[in-house]
């Protein structure tokens, strides 16, 4: 069904993997002010979009997501103008090798080719990834979620027209359409496809993760744990545990599961008890004796909720807060806080999450935080990218072998 | 069936990433002493394979995969003390960023955790890969062919004997049966398998990379080109056609096929046919006016020999040999012989190839030849690695985050 289409993009690459840096950075701010021009075309799209939602009375939140505001657009196209500040990585030159043969080795950066992202309601990844791409020479091929069908094809319009007259060849292709086969044939077809990127819930990214051929990135899990060392200075551990859990309980960089050394677990707890009052708690025997809740089951300690939930557990060693994050985690981020540099590097070095912090808040993983500018998710597998996805893990690497006749002996 | 065995490899990561460097390399000299003490036991092992392998009548190259002799062994044993010597790639700083809110952000190299790797016939890989998986504090789980099934238990258990005093955990876990469910069940398993290598030959490769769900990393399909242009110093591309394609025709990196320009071709061909008396040519109607051969048909050149043939073709420019090796190249490895520096330089950006070379042989795609002492294969894929999969390759990475109460805001 969308043959044509992943054939074109294919296609598309070769070409648009030429373009140079000054040519991408016009399209970029082509697109910037093209988005704030046709302001009033997307926000009439969106609102077909808003008014079919209502139709089919979706969640509050579900609506908050797919709405647009002339603040909004505006945001995507500062966004956009951000993007094309960044330096370039494509080109950069990652190591050089000179053998004893006298073959000088270069291995640079280069464009991943054609990037498939499949997402859900926000309208704003259509216009982050395609400014993601373009910065990076990638093609990107988007497969939006229908409750935002209006928008994304006003958006994928607005930001085409912008390049039209800038770019030799277009790197946005929209996927026209709103069935769930297109899907399966975008994420299967390892020919035109170069890598997959799920962007949006459980449901989609273990879809795309079960179904693909393709390489896929998987994004977003955050099963994010906190441990309150012994040494921990409690002032700080309240705060990063208020941090961490509060300012923005949805996403996944929040946690999950505080973890508490049985020394400081009375001071720690009876203090956090007022502070997570609109927080459902659930805790072991332990930890329930100073802070009120319900008995944690098995599941809750392997529940991501991204809500006002949060599972305690009171520990009697560093080791066993690092054997339940082992059982438990999805390796996304988690964090120890200890005045003990020693025994903060021992927990670092014993766990395999993908970024583990001492003394800071895990709501830290993320590409704009990292200094990365613009990032496509938060990687939680071990291939090609872990954590933030910024530029550099949007792109693939080749070799240049420079000789002069050199052959094998 | 191999859940078990799968459970107990993903656990031992845990103990197994925290070996250090004088410990991993005490266990390489250890296997490296073992496999020169145990030759008779492994040689024995062998043997049986060979038994098997006559009565199954199977082909006389498959046979000399197969077969085991004390120099053969000599060469494993050597392979894992040059492995030891190499540096040790876990811990090391990719990247540091001190972030304007005094964050200070470390990336660093990891084990990437449980890596499953399916082969054939050729019982070296066995060994090959645990020394390379015990240098990256990687645990393998290997599933070798059916026809080396006794060489590969004898060398797994050798190598298991010599470091079970040495190291806390085993790293090398063999799947100890021949049927092709647990191959199933092995490239299915994300739970406790973080990457997939398959080793081999096209039907067993193309059979993991369609039916995984664990993330794979692709080796192996070179379908490599060699564009002699019209700035080309005849007498080197001569010699390097040559290396490139009959130095050591059965791999992956040995050319299939030559583009000629139109300018030179007279001379070159005249002066090729020779040299490739014979290699089975499969050109279009130019190049046979030079050389011996057939028609080529759009199959040939879509074609991995590994065998003496070739197909030849003139083209009319470099942009005509572009597009040819876009068509047809399966982004291996490809050449351009040229004294045109210029020239050379829009060829090698043109195309994304995993190694593009100027003036040198193709056959240098290896990670001995690039330096890296040992190699899993060459990536023919664009994410995580490409070209040889040196040590380096064999790693993720972590970002430890280092602060003092930053919270956001």
């Amino acid at each position: 069904m969308i043959e044509q289409l992943l054939t074109e993009a294919k296609n598309a690459c070769r070409t648009f993997q030429m373009v140079d840096t000054d040519t991408k950075i016009q399209a970029l701010h082509a697109i910037a002010q093209k988005l704030i021009d046709q302001q009033d075309r997307i926000l009439q799209a969106n609102q077909k979009d808003i008014a079919q939602a209502k139709e089919n009375g979706i969640s509050a939140a579900m609506m908050d997501r797919l709405l647009l505001s002339p603040q909004r657009i505006q945001e995507m196209s500062e966004g956009v103008r951000m993007v094309a500040h960044l330096s370039d990585p494509i080109g950069q030159v990652i190591r050089e090798m000179d053998r004893p043969n006298g073959l000088r080795i270069k291995q640079i950066r280069i464009p991943i080719g054609t990037v498939g992202v499949v997402y859900e309601a926000r309208p704003n990844v259509t216009v982050d990834i395609a400014a993601i791409c373009i910065k990076t020479n990638n093609v990107c091929i988007l497969k939006g979620g229908k409750e935002a069908y209006y928008s994304n094809m006003a958006l994928a319009q607005v930001m085409q027209e912008a390049i039209a007259d800038i770019l030799p060849v277009s790197p946005i292709y929209m996927i026209d359409a709103i069935d769930h086969e297109v899907v399966t044939e975008l994420i299967t077809d390892r020919e035109h496809v170069d890598v997959i990127i799920p962007r949006g819930g459980k449901g989609l990214i273990q879809h795309v993760v079960q179904n693909a051929k393709v390489p896929v990135i998987e994004t977003g899990a955050g099963l994010c744990h906190l441990y309150v060392d012994k040494e921990a200075d409690i002032d700080m551990a309240l705060q990063i545990a208020q941090n961490a859990k509060l300012q923005r309980p949805s996403v996944c960089n929040a946690i999950e599961t505080i973890l508490v050394h049985t020394d400081v677990a009375k001071e720690f707890l009876t203090r956090l008890a007022p502070m997570f009052a609109k927080v459902q708690v659930f805790g072991d025997a332990r930890s329930l004796q100073y802070i009120p809740g319900e008995m944690a089951t098995k599941e809750n300690y392997a529940t991501e909720y991204d809500d006002y939930k949060i599972n305690i557990k009171v520990v009697d060693s560093m080791n066993e807060a690092i054997e339940h994050i082992y059982t438990y985690s999805t390796k996304h981020s988690e964090c120890i806080v200890t005045k003990d540099d020693k025994r903060a590097q021992y927990f670092m070095d014993a766990l395999d999450s993908a970024c583990v912090y001492q003394n800071a808040s895990t709501r830290f993983t993320d590409g704009g935080q990292f200094g990365f500018g613009a990032e496509v998710g938060i990687s939680t597998q071990k291939l090609h990218a872990r954590g933030p996805i910024g530029l550099s893990e949007m792109c693939s690497t080749k070799y240049e072998i420079y000789g002069n006749g050199q052959i094998r002996e």
